[in-house]
């Protein structure tokens, strides 16, 4: 098991927000992570965009992460992701599609209330790429 | 890791949806599907039916999931429901006890607004079978 | 694989809901488990109080499932925690905090409508403990 409280990406983000969860922890070639949303890693603004706008911030700042740790999007299996407006699927779709690359990940799309901004996305990934 | 982008089951629905994200990617000897609702394989149809009436059809899709990949509902080791109406539990519950067998899997259920339908099902499947 | 229908610590409180889900899966060195939310094992009472002191007895209910299986709140790998009320993520957070030990496990917290209780948490546990 090797645990990541922070990536380099990450550090000060969590350090401001006081966020004591881990961002991802490995058991063996798997990767779970915690629930992210659209906060700019530099700012630490939370973004009040669209929600697209929202999703783009949001599977970025897991780019980072992925990239941290050695991986990147291609080595994501599962995205579930949280929408405040469930009816904004259509944006988040296409951020989706623009974002990962087929063949694509396992994704599962819900309406949720959220702590902070209106997309929250989960992911699983693995040491071995979809491509 | 094996991608199942579609199985023969569920081509021509996911070509008619054009839904990209895979319907399943096996990891070592775990399964993780995209959550399912209660759409019709061969008419397409998304179902209006009760909640319970759904729910039978969404197991019964990864029921046939599940086989084109050589596994069966036997195998499926996690299971999260997510319902527009919470209320409806009692009827999710029969179908769940009607539908697996004893030894049951894990599950959680939950309340969410959902994109289509009312019911929603994401399962994680493992490559040995709980009987 | 290993099920766990019921162990010690839930048999009773299982039995009296007549819960037929298992309480826990072990595929490899990855522990899957049922959503949990602040059921008294032993007077079966479903608990009214504060968001906060249900999440407490629902992670005390983890630990003493955990620990009938020889693992500790230190082999969970990840959280999932749902609230009747999101805007009470300060109750629960603190809760989170005091229970867990760092480094702490990954969490996703988001609100949705339950079947009982202010709180539903689930988890994935390792063989291998944190710390």
């Amino acid at each position: 098991m090797t645990i990541i409280h922070s990536s380099p990406a990450t550090e000060a983000a969590l350090e401001h927000f006081n966020v004591k969860n881990a961002t991802a922890i490995q058991v063996g070639d798997l990767y779970f992570f915690s629930g992210l949303t659209a906060i700019d890693l530099v700012t630490f603004e939370i973004s009040e965009a669209d929600v697209g706008t929202q999703a783009r911030i949001t599977l970025e700042n897991f780019r980072l992460i992925l990239k941290d740790l050695g991986l990147s999007l291609d080595h994501v299996v599962k995205v579930n992701a949280q929408l405040t407006d469930v009816t904004e699927f259509a944006a988040w779709n296409e951020v989706f599609l623009d974002t990962f690359e087929a063949p694509y990940p396992c994704r599962t799309t819900v309406g949720a209330p959220l702590v902070v901004g209106n997309i929250e996305v989960e992911i699983v990934a693995a040491s071995e790429p979809r491509r």
